[in-house]
């Protein structure tokens, strides 16, 4: 305690002896008295009356000040530094690409610690790089390199050029004032409103689109505009640009379509179209992080600008429900799940996440629950937003952020599918049943991937690409994102005739999407989601039940997975569980090839080789692994004429863009109407430390499918100690208020709601 | 600080009911005033005065009220339970192994609880237990697992039958008084006696070595003996037993001799052969962590019953110096490096070091550095040694404890080469040119693995075995462990012609060891080591010089890696370099076979995939790679006719008993003077969070064996900054005090002692 007040008194010692400096440097272009009133600039992001009680109160609020030192160390840096606006040259990863990327930063950054701080140097810093940049941009050609469908000027792609323009509208907005009308014009003139036309009216199959990418197009526009007064550009910024002449047909860099099928664009749209009423983003968490930040920081700024739009209450508050759900959308570790194309390990303490907790926080009715993720993030935006939650976490007004199992609806009208989390004490479990999440979607219907504790026990691989390292392929999607990570084999899902779901062709899979069959968590017990599929595979159904189940005679959590398919035809069906850990025991035999061969020549199965090749012993398939000091077991009913395939990621793949990871695939041929059914089991523990193997063992001896029709299908399951559970699902009716009675195998069982789970020892 | 105040205030009053309680449950067996004499017993690891002492001061040093209160609830859930003593049937892992393991950790927490407690119930339950164990040993045949050498009768091996007596003594010990003399009788005549007769006369194979295994056996014998006064017992372990008629050519289940070269055995021989002078252990750290429970715990005992033989002083205080060591061969992380046969993540957080940092701590000048050790292991033990290190940490006498730079020589008089720790900020090298290493050891010599904050960069495999998990081998070695994890070629030395070091013979192996050429770590910024080996290949010299570089022309410290190697005949050489991560760039082009074939049939080759096959591409080889979140890079001078073999574990595994990790190895064929040298750097590093790549390519742009002959060596690297630096080692002449002149293209070089690193730019 004593420590944190002498840390308080130092703070305020600093700040104190800084703002005497700074009055004493002012120039006199900067006005004090001035900035304190209520109208003209800042009032994008900082407001004048936010700046003025922030400045009142600092020193007070540590979790701001500590944000505010780390952008004053980080800024003062730089600003001892030579500025430096090279001429664009690489891709990302590259020096001028990460210059200017930085650039853009640092500018935001540092017109800030202008406003708070009221220090001229970082008024004159920002001018002077702008002026940089407006001497440069006057004859910039397009960027050199070719590869963007929308190349631009200071990046690769006008999508990075967007990112810059929605950073520096706030830099230009907080040394507006400090400006001459004539270097305002000059900046206006020659750089912000070309720059603006640029990504927009020049690069239409850029910015006239609902996509992540027009989100950035919008917010930079409609920013700069909002700075500028330039009721053009934020009419721009909200709704399009009409008559764009786009190609209907036409396709960018991830094979998505470029033009809307309805003909939309501009950013009400783009809020529109991509989230659902739950706030789900149709890509997947990994892009809706992305997203987030010029979607709030555009909002906040129009919220300033232009209360008149109540944009946080459009579409039912869908801006701040999204925040909800993408931090739903995280495991333990707070890392978001990585459906669709999302890059492993990006997680709230992102950038993009420190702006929506704080947003979402001041605009959101001050939900003490984000404050905990606030208090773990351990930084604040550096505005009101951000000195609310810093307040708040000072008064100690803090609540944890409680993960619940969570069902999100995809589509703008929440009707395409969705993603249903399960949690039950340490597991979590995500299940896909969404619609195709635009060009960063999978084809990966009714998959799934589990958690404990956080870990990963069964995967989803993600994306293929190591973003922004040059040296992997300019730090781009690699081809193996096409060739393996979106391919349906890349997941934990049902593959028919080893051919991924839709063909894996986007035109057909984005017209189509999974339907929720129930989602039902109201038996804290039993935390259970069903799903429908009836297009990836033409005259092929696919319906999948996934559930958490909390059993006194299971010491942990177990999964529950049945996976029925039904098909016109007779098909091959391959059902892979990529585990992630090492084998511990298998209760069947198989051979182990000498060569290591690809399983196959296309859709994935290029990229596995097959390391073991057995069939079942009998009429249940087991295989226990350990992973992060517990162990984990896998029991299928299978079917003795099954294969069991023990594969691993890495073939053709020469500049080892993958990683070396195993899965056990189920293989079934000749079937039309057949069903796959497993237990995942949680259990034990090993510690190197202590080398002692507790409860090592699978705890259930069979499972097998009792009862299996168009309208009801019954699991069995006993334990090792012969207690019997009977799960049965009514196929047909989803209803939580019907009756069901069926008999199997003489006995009669009666219950209400699609499903029934009893114990039967 | 309040908090604090208020846990002791109630631990105080938890401690005083127990006290009031267990006063008032006294039972007429026991006597508490007799307790606080100093005669009699507990006198083993307890002592009467001890014993006073801490009940004196309960509930007023939180660090022993901790460990008291957890194994007070550990061993209070075990008296809630029946007493389960089965008849003995399983391998570890398996349930009567683990119910006997326990017992005997329980039995042992149940005595000190009963002293410290003093409540009745605890030596009740000792009593109760013992009783039984007495009923079943009477007639209890050999343990039905016949696998081992030397099987027990509670566990399949003597060693686990050693175990269970080495803590069982404690606890009669503990309840010596408790027992009437009719019980103490019955206990020693059936039991204990026969107990000890069994491990050492009955299993001299087993109890006359000088191995860990017989460590154990000693420990055993002499510690119940010194419980029951028996002095025979204590002789047989202190000095072994005399005519044990072992066959010298026999061997272990490791393949390890049994009978000492010089015939010696007992306790003491154990101390005097296994530790170097400075208290390295020869097997390597993991057993050294194995065995230091028996020989700390005894030599406890033996002070405490016969202070006369001085045992803490016995070789110049090597039980002491070995802690030391043993703490130094730890990562950042406080895990032992995986020398010989170690199973990966043992750290100084087991039990065992609980007890070596506390005897360490209380019979060695009481080092307040080891107090920080004991504060992260947040235990201490519950005696005087653990009391002393509690009132320690809770004084704040604590310092940290700084792990420097370390060479530790090997063999009993410290002349068998060594094991050398190199240490530069977050960069550990650990080099080995040690003896063989007893049974466990493996055919690496002049090997190194390389740690980065206690991640693994370049890794030593450690062994193939998963310890105690009985699915895998019944927890004990697999196979790959000698076909594998043993052979030289699972290192990062030099192969010749695809055979092993000695051709992994144990009995020529144990013949040799390396010689250290110099060690000299006075320069910060050069901390280096070299040595020499001349038998692991007869005909053929290796020498190898390892450093870390502190260079302000480099971001973060570099390695430096010189391997020659000379030799009277022509031959291929091998160097792998493990690495861990992901693969991020190369300089030279390779072809990946579409087929995974083993890269050979035998010596562990038959166990790696190739995986890539390639020449370099100039003078240099260069490959970078990502691991967690930072880059580094190996740049090699190669030869234009190299190979460059990518290769994987796993060939030839069926059961997934290997990892699958990579190595890039350095192929070079027909040679017999040559030099391998190479430059590692650590560089920079990428969060997947903010998704920045930071200084991710290779600061060299060449480096150049410029001089080589039986003299001298000397390598030349330049930067990407056209800096360059010369290294000139002298070949032949390691003495600090010499100077040298040499003359290298055209230049003169002047310098004193085995080394001289200048810039040239």
């Amino acid at each position: 305690m004593a420590f944190k007040n002498i840390s308080k008194l130092v703070a305020i010692l600093i700040f104190t002896v800084g703002i005497l400096v700074s009055c004493k440097e002012q120039s006199p272009n900067s006005n004090m008295d001035q900035a304190i009133s209520n109208e003209g600039h800042p009032n994008l992001i900082l407001t004048k009356k936010g700046v003025s009680h922030i400045r009142q109160k600092l020193g007070q609020v540590p979790l701001f000040d500590k944000s505010l030192e780390a952008a004053k160390q980080e800024v003062d840096l730089e600003i001892g530094l030579e500025i430096e606006v090279p001429i664009p040259k690489d891709f990302s990863g590259g020096y001028t690409h990460e210059r200017h990327k930085r650039n853009f930063l640092m500018l935001q950054k540092a017109g800030v610690l202008y406003q708070i701080l009221n220090e001229e140097k970082y008024a004159k810093y920002v001018k002077d790089m702008l002026m940089e940049y407006e001497a440069m941009y006057k004859t910039l050609p397009v960027h050199p390199q070719t590869r963007s469908y929308a190349r631009g000027k200071l990046f690769w792609q006008c999508l990075n050029d967007s990112n810059w323009l929605v950073y520096v509208s706030q830099a230009y907005d907080c040394i507006y004032d400090y400006l001459s009308q004539e270097e305002r014009d000059k900046l206006e003139n020659n750089l912000f409103r070309p720059f603006a036309d640029f990504i927009s009216i020049e690069n239409p199959q850029f910015y006239n689109r609902v996509h992540n990418h027009s989100t950035w197009g919008n917010a930079a526009v409609g920013m700069i505009g909002l700075v500028m007064g330039d009721e053009d550009l934020i009419h721009r910024a909200l709704y399009g640009i009409e008559n764009d002449g786009l190609d209907p047909d036409a396709k960018d860099n991830d094979g998505g379509f470029i033009k809307d099928k309805e003909g939309r664009a501009g950013f009400l749209a783009n809020l529109e179209e991509p989230f659902s009423p739950d706030g789900y983003y149709t890509e997947g968490p990994y892009y809706q992080r992305y997203a987030m930040y010029p979607f709030l920081i555009f909002a906040e700024a129009l919220d300033n600008v232009k209360p008149e739009l109540k944009i946080f209450e459009h579409k039912d508050g869908v801006l701040l429900k999204s925040v909800h759900a993408l931090l739903q959308l995280s495991d333990a570790d707070g890392e978001f799940f990585p459906l669709n194309d999302g890059q492993k390990g990006m997680s709230y303490y992102s950038r993009e996440l420190v702006t929506a907790v704080d947003i979402a926080y001041y605009y959101g009715g001050k939900n003490p629950e984000l404050l905990s993720i606030a208090e773990k993030q351990d930084q604040v935006l550096l505005d009101d937003t951000g000195f609310a939650v810093a307040l708040g976490v000072n008064d100690g007004a803090i609540e944890p952020f409680v993960k619940k199992s969570i069902n999100l609806s995809d589509g703008p009208n929440g009707n395409q599918g969705g993603v249903g989390v399960l949690r039950t004490d340490t597991v979590e479990l995500v299940f896909k049943y969404a619609a195709q999440g635009s060009s960063h979607g999978h084809y990966d219907k009714l998959s799934f991937s589990l958690y404990d504790d956080g870990e990963e026990v069964i995967q989803d691989y993600g994306l293929a690409r190591f973003v922004n390292i040059e040296q992997k392929g300019g730090g781009n999607y690699l081809k193996e994102n096409t060739t393996w990570a979106k391919q349906s084999i890349a997941h934990n899902t049902i593959i028919q005739n080893e051919t991924s779901h839709f063909e894996a062709k986007y035109e057909v899979g984005s017209k189509f999407h999974s339907d929720l069959y129930f989602f039902n968590i109201e038996n804290p017990n039993v935390q259970i989601v069903s799903a429908k599929e009836q297009n990836a595979y033409p005259g092929t159904d696919m319906h999948r039940t996934m559930a958490i189940i909390k059993d006194e005679d299971f010491e942990r959590p177990y999964v529950m997975d049945i996976m029925r398919v039904n098909s016109e035809t007779k098909n091959q069906y391959d059902l892979p569980y990529y585990f992630i850990g090492q084998v511990v025991k298998t209760n069947f035999s198989y051979n182990a090839p000498k060569l290591l061969k690809p399983l196959g020549d296309k859709n994935g199965y290029q990229h596995l080789y097959l390391e073991g090749e057995g069939k079942p012993s009998g009429s249940n398939t087991m295989l226990s692994w350990l992973n992060n000091e517990r162990f984990y077991t896998l029991t299928s009913a299978t079917d003795n004429k099954d294969e069991l395939l023990f594969t691993r990621i890495g073939a053709n793949d020469p500049e080892f863009n993958l990683r070396r990871e195993a899965a056990l695939i189920m293989r079934r041929k000749n079937a039309d109407n057949t069903i796959f059914a497993s237990i995942i089991e949680t259990h034990g523990g090993y510690s190197p430390v202590s080398e002692l193997a507790l409860n090592s063992n699978s705890n259930v001896s069979e499972i097998k499918v009792i009862y299996n029709n168009a309208a009801y299908t019954a699991l069995s399951m006993t334990t090792v100690n012969d207690k019997t559970k009977l799960f049965i699902l009514a196929n047909e009716e989803a209803s939580a208020q019907t009756k069901h009675n069926l008999e199997i195998n003489g006995k009669n069982y009666e219950w209400t709601g699609p499903y029934h789970l009893i114990k039967t020892d």
